[in-house]
């Protein structure tokens, strides 16, 4: 008899056999607003049998991938830097063995531990932002570790004019005033994508998806639904241009399953994850 | 004082005055994914006194027409044959007292039990489908009677070359290799949608809809969401099409009506089968 | 030790000094259907925490506002006149004061008490009015003060040509025939709304948003949700043709939050009355 | 074909032919704090599907029994004075034909309805009351007809000595106090029902259940949950007592089925009324 | 790295190794009302963190136990026989290599086949039956093989005065004549379970608990929820009177958690499964 | 016009004329399993005016109490310890004040920031704590300051023989063996709390209460549900025992809403908050 193991649908190669490595990082402690995120992995392994491993708008099929789910971090609640810590380390072993660690957050701030490991690895990393929010506040309530300052903490670590936003419509005042010096940032949509990809050929590149960059009539279940966003096919076809640039690492966020009782977010976003791994 | 009769809004005609005649089929028993189809026709009904019998699309009123609402077909569980021959039957009836049967699902295989009454008397059938999954396996795990293979029994029925599917958008690698000779299917969207309706003139078409094709972010309610769906303006234009067409019988099925708890899937259900009742 | 004082974000001026005096009516007591917007004003002051005071769409701040919020009028249910009466005194004294009134509803009806006010003091009042639903019936099973008479109830104190409606795609037949007559009727979306704004120049306006006017895939916590409605960012671009306008009063109503569990849609009526606030 | 005839289950008799007549009256115009109440009668025919029509309790078969559901009473929500007439002819008429009415509601003061045409019949007409709340206010926020008057609107018609309250466990201090004059109130629990019913030996009594006198673990269903209640078998035990009077009519109120999402207070309801009809 | 082994909490032993073997089998394509027991396994295993291993009530921890979790069966829909085998084989493997099933529902019908394979190799098994509902129905709308008649189908295989109930408080009036004659059944509650257990003594014993059978007070999870029933601590109290005997296999089943959102009923399911585990 | 003054039901008083102050805490930032106690005190507020201010069961009134409510306490998430240091300096500076504070968590950890402040007042202060769990870990997956191990904290502060646990029913082995050296604890139930009582007259008291002591029926609304603790009607007369004592401080915590969507956990807590004022 067989062990129950279990991970999102068919990525059960072995880890040395995989390209790809999947990892969950279910941490929402800096969540000021609706917590919940922290179930997102979970959820999105168990639904994944919902959806097919083949994608018709790629014309391929997971069953082709070789790709390791390595399961969940663990991690007690209450110390943000220790998180922090385990998810950098997990993300330096992925890369050291030049596998490409893809991470399921959790909230937002998760990215901040990929994204230490990355720059280490590659010094002049770049990275790719969707969003909602601009999340470049400098702290929040005198939190410097904040889901709402993650790019801020990330722009420490890659500097000026690495640091490419789309979809942005909420922030206060100072975050869109700081963001005309220091990153790019498109309002409202992902119009300009293009030039975006332009110049970043070439580059090592971090992405990361915050999925309240979907409208949240596509994407209900997060905890800061923002009215006025991107929609499904748009943001599909948005990857397409994105996956010809060199995405060393990548990372979705802020599925907060408990929000969207019907289950339609929780199942965009196993498809979603789908077509991100057959392309990266 | 009066027994309480309780119909779709307006459809209290009796059978004999009625050219029209709509009935449930709670089945969902082959269901693999999300339950929950069974209380579609309820809700639908019970739901419906929340909507106009006026239609501002097509300046038609429900007042207008003559429709019998016969309720709900009674069926056990467990066996599938069972319940396909009671669909069978119910159809049949219909048609011979040449009213056209309307159908509301429940999962999408009760189509098998119509399309069985309706093929026996018009053997030249055509079938119109609108759905997010193509339903073209030839078994589900095992079982040839599945809401997953409904087209592919279908297909046994009518043959190559009569079927139509319009925005469909998931499905495993063979059922698109197996669409590409026998069936035609526009991934995705409802375009060529007009050329479709020219083939189909003149012949018999059953018009099966798949509540599913509709994006997610408008109905929600149901058991396996498809992002990057139709819209219901889409939809509603494109019925306006096929009602030129001699629709000889149809279903609406796939409202899982627990899954949306904001009402509105139901809400879209029930507004959607007056526009089908006033043009049929 | 501070007093623990309640209103929706930034809306925490003296009276005395505020432009703007925000204030809710959780009235839903002719709901046909499915009651609930009663709970509205609560659920937007709570939930408006958890958006930004500052729109990236107008680059304004909330924080540079003057507004009074000064809760919820208390009634009892059961007695109709009653309550509009506690509204009428309401606008009356905020008109008086010169200030602009904003009412969060409740149900559509609580309109009527406003305009009571509204056109004591400005005779030659007109009405914007962006909705699902007509309410232009002269009377609802019997009553006569009903959220499906309100517009009907207004034109009784505007007259022929006064109000302007859009967006409207449910009614009975009667309805959409008087309408023709009496009031200028855009069915289904907001076209032709700079016409109306043309017409509007110079004249004292009464603004009331029923939020079904929204398409329920961005707004379903509401009532009676109607498929086909009008998107985010077409409102929000509507609202800015129309806050050209000299807006004297206006109301937002019909949100239901209990409807929405994933709280996008109070959320959505936050941001909205943002953008109202900082333009009015 | 059949007409789709709805009805609690196995209510399906004739008028002519039976005993018993059930009606429900879906109001809740006057419910201050949570509405729903509305939804109750047709959750109850919905849902009795699910429960049995034999009782082991009682070794008592609703299949036995001549009963004729006269589904719901319509009225439109403004007017409770035009309601309660509605609720007064309905059991009056019922009345006058020698059969038992019995009510479900809606919010309670739909009871007073009953109780008006059965104190015309039945002028020495005692009460007997199962609740949470006293209901003995003189008026609510101004409102004589109001869900917080109903036993004191009851009281005016038949005088002091002729309510009996049991499990009262909510009110303010006045109704308490006026308690202790003018009506019999057992605190908390079914404790004297005993002696109440030898009291009321010989004497027409109106039945009244509140459903809320179950504790919220059991009944969750309802718009103002009190904890500390009566458990379903010593509802059931007291139930047995009770039978034994002349009840002449009574009503089930206050299930609000949005409140339990689980359904069990349906259920639970759907039982009791079973029970009910069954002995009366 | 490790891959994801995924068990009910403390149950990650080798098979080789272990006395226990837990298996699910999520199966409820008999339900006739309200289906969701497909669901429960999955819940049951991804909630058993929020429990401890350590049990206060025997002093015992699951960290001192050889337990394998074996995963789900897997099954299509809609063919029931191929589902009862599919168990009866896992069952039976289990039982060879001297071990003990453990299966968690699913619906009841389930129970079947682990009772076919515990009677080949146990011709002298009896059955300790938990539930709300007799089962005992010799077929349901026709069907043989019905959630409403699995014990019915043990008793062919099993014989008169093998069977004994407790707790059933829900059945048409045929089921409990019928019991008369050939089960012992203990109406309502869990009284005389000790004089059972004495004459269960020596004998191999089949353990089937419907979570049913428990009040839904404190289990709503479930899909026909019946008041009146059995509260958590008698239940508990019962299982250590049971464990003394010879139990051979057992399951739990009937857990439908979409129809608690508290989570209390799977948590229930969990801490009880614990308890099972710990005593078996 | 008046400011929108937002308090828990009759709580409106001045600081300065006040005996008892309440205010929220509203942090879950260590919470392991199911946040959402954030939520707690903002739904307290709101669903009071549920409720009456009379207690039938003390026969006593809040209007005739003094009672300030100062609203919440506001923090960013992601630091623990100025969590922390933020409750400990409101509770100190009320304590100074010589009026009692009486907070409303949050998960149980806040208790720690109160204890802190009344330790310093009372040296001798003893600690009586209902809860499900013992809270006793020393650490939880290496986090100290983890609502697990808050009453190992607050041993930390108080020393061995001055922590009194009642309603105890869930902890790993550790916990359960630690607890036999260093504090009284009472599994299950509230039983020998009269003798806890005698032990603790004449001692400053600090009064914590853990609402998931109570059974889930009664109380769903939390984090991690646990079958078999104490019924409402036993915790109310554990409270008329204990208010003999000299409490100089008190929380309640762990009210989770969102997981009670009935809202008959928020309603029983504000209603056990109540009693626990009127008592103070």
């Amino acid at each position: 008899m067989n062990r129950n193991i279990h991970t999102f649908i068919a990525c059960d190669h072995e880890y040395e056999d995989s390209d790809i490595v999947l990892f969950g990082a279910p941490f929402d402690g800096t969540t000021s607003y609706r917590p919940g995120t922290r179930f997102a992995s979970a959820a999105i392994r168990n639904e994944s049998y919902g959806i097919e491993t083949y994608s018709p708008y790629l014309d391929m099929d997971l069953l082709d991938k070789k790709i390791f789910d390595a399961g969940d971090l663990e991690f007690g609640f209450g110390n943000t830097e220790r998180v922090l810590n385990t998810i950098e380390d997990m993300t330096a072993q992925i890369l050291k063995d030049n596998k490409k660690p893809i991470m399921i957050g959790g909230e937002h701030l998760v990215t901040l531990g990929c994204v230490r490991a990355a720059t280490k690895k590659f010094p002049d990393l770049h990275i790719l932002h969707f969003d909602a929010h601009a999340d470049l506040r400098d702290d929040y309530l005198g939190e410097k570790l904040s889901h709402a300052s993650v790019m801020r903490r990330c722009h420490d670590l890659v500097g000026d004019g690495r640091i490419y936003q789309f979809g942005i419509r909420s922030g206060d005042r100072e975050e869109f005033l700081w963001a005309k010096e220091h990153v790019f940032m498109q309002k409202f949509n992902l119009d300009h994508l293009d030039e975006a990809v332009k110049n970043l050929k070439d580059k090592p590149v971090y992405l990361t998806i915050d999925l309240d960059v979907l409208d949240p009539s596509v994407f209900p279940g997060t905890g800061t639904p923002e009215a006025g966003g991107v929609y499904f096919p748009e943001l599909i076809k948005a990857l397409n241009l994105v996956f010809g640039l060199n995405i060393v690492a990548m990372d979705m966020n802020e599925l907060s399953p408990v929000y969207d009782q019907s289950g339609a977010s929780t199942a965009l976003a196993c498809k979603l994850l789908r077509e991100l791994l057959l392309q990266l």
